[in-house]
């Protein structure tokens, strides 16, 4: 039932309402809480990891991997890898000695439900696991093509990509950024990641280069269309649509799209990156509308 | 130079010697510091991972892949690798909201050194780089031999390895545990990386599943005697030697082998282990005269 819902999704709405179903299965089995007293650890990676979201990153692995008819199980294991990445790397931003947040997708942050302890190591296990996922045999038959995606993961993940993004973000804090700075920092912290995401399908399909190339160039302006428009909710959302304070980053005193350029123009080329994004796909034809369709939500999301 | 050094290793001196300067060549290769703001964590993992020790995974990983004529380039990027993920564990150990140390190998630890935040992301760079390593093809030419090292590490560092093992060890401090449960946590917590580096070998060279058995069971008795000899350490030894506070278990209130079985009978305990270890390696003969070294190494060192 699942199966024929995911293959007829016409909408947005129910291909993101599909990717949220199929991946917090997948995620929900790979996180069987075992007996012994390491339960603790398991209940709080699967806490973080199936908690109320959007689940993007896995939206966009299932969307590239439609592009070139991957098998669903391959992808669903790829979209269970980077979520569980994603929510690893919340669980860690969040924590005392980094963010110090109370809240997230309004609940409490892992180390508030459960303590710092037990939070630092649920991220670790949850990071650790997203490579035993990509390396499984379920993942994709051909073990080169398990290799080439647990090498870019740990590329977008690691010291290259959102680790290196989130150490100058915490910089950026002790002095000032200028835009280009800003850009660099946001296309490492949460680009990286969403280009692997859209990578995935055509790295499980063997894609040619100049398909690979596309859809690289689509998730990078993807991506810093996706943070401008975080920066722009932060100003302008409630805390009620987006489930954490409003203005954290300003009481921060942190430099954004937004502090720099102003809203207006800030959303002017939060369109402009999108817009652009978009082009990227003209060569996928009609079977890019969904990723299309991804674009336009990124900016016109309330939360 | 240090080639032949190390192919004419005679004695255990001289491999860990070896061992040392080899694996530190390689981990200072894959950690160059790149000019951005982002040099802050390379610095951070380079400070841990580089840390003076007695590097005891690689030597294993070395020794192993020796008895099976491994390639040197494939046996010190694994060697690399596990180094990396140990690393990372004694970082993110150290953080104030795990065991709050602030002496590591007789050096102020990372976020001592650094700070809370940026020792929270150099455990998690120096975790996603190991696995970026193993995928790697300098690691070996045969993907699926690379997928497996990803898979095997990946379970021995994760959730149901020492991420599990370091939840137990943590509630451990507020119950009592018995003789089996503690053997079992440590099993997690220590002996699954150990048993990773001493099976690393035979990965690298698809050994016969014979073989491998042989290795897993001489690693599961020699990081038991290990940890043993940690406890007694713990009790015995000097901080001057050891690097850190002398009787820091016993002030935590954490029941170890030594709390449990006294001085003697856990020496005695360790010795049998040892002896057990050693008694597995006999169907490789001469060839694991180190690994037999090592295995004496364990219950002697004084650090």
């Amino acid at each position: 039932m699942t199966e024929q819902l995911w293959a007829d999704a016409a909408t947005l709405d129910e291909a993101a309402a599909a990717t949220v179903r199929l991946t917090d299965q997948i995620i929900d089995g790979l996180l069987k809480t075992p007996p012994g007293l390491e339960a603790r650890v398991y209940e709080a990676m699967r806490y973080s990891a199936l908690a109320p979201g959007k689940r993007l990153r896995p939206l966009l692995v299932l969307a590239s991997s439609r592009l070139f008819g991957v098998a669903r199980r391959s992808a669903l294991q790829v979209a269970a890898a980077v979520e569980m990445v994603h929510a690893y790397s919340l669980i860690h931003d969040d924590l005392p000695g980094m963010d110090n947040s109370d809240l997230r997708r309004g609940r409490p942050t892992c180390h508030k439900a459960f303590d710092e302890a037990t939070a630092i190591l649920a991220g670790d296990g949850l990071l650790t696991m997203a490579f035993e996922v990509l390396s499984h045999p379920d993942t994709h038959g051909d073990p080169a093509v398990r290799c080439e995606l647990v090498a870019a993961l740990a590329a977008a993940a690691g010291a290259p990509g959102m680790v290196g993004g989130q150490m100058i973000d915490l910089i950026a804090e002790t002095m000032t950024l200028d835009i280009g700075a800003i850009t660099r920092l946001q296309g490492m912290k949460t680009g990286a990641l969403i280009a692997f995401a859209c990578e995935a399908g055509a790295i499980l399909a063997k894609a040619p280069p100049d398909l690979r190339l596309a859809l690289r160039r689509y998730a990078r302006d993807l991506g810093l269309a996706f943070q401008i428009a975080d920066d722009l909710l932060d100003v302008e959302g409630s805390a009620a649509e987006t489930g954490k304070p409003v203005g954290a980053d300003a009481a921060a005193g942190k430099a954004t799209f937004v502090s720099i350029l102003g809203v207006a123009r800030a959303r002017a080329q939060a369109e402009l990156l999108i817009n652009q994004a978009v082009a990227y796909l003209d060569l996928f034809e009609q079977r890019a509308e969904l990723l299309r369709q991804v674009a336009r939500f990124v900016i016109d999301r309330r939360t």
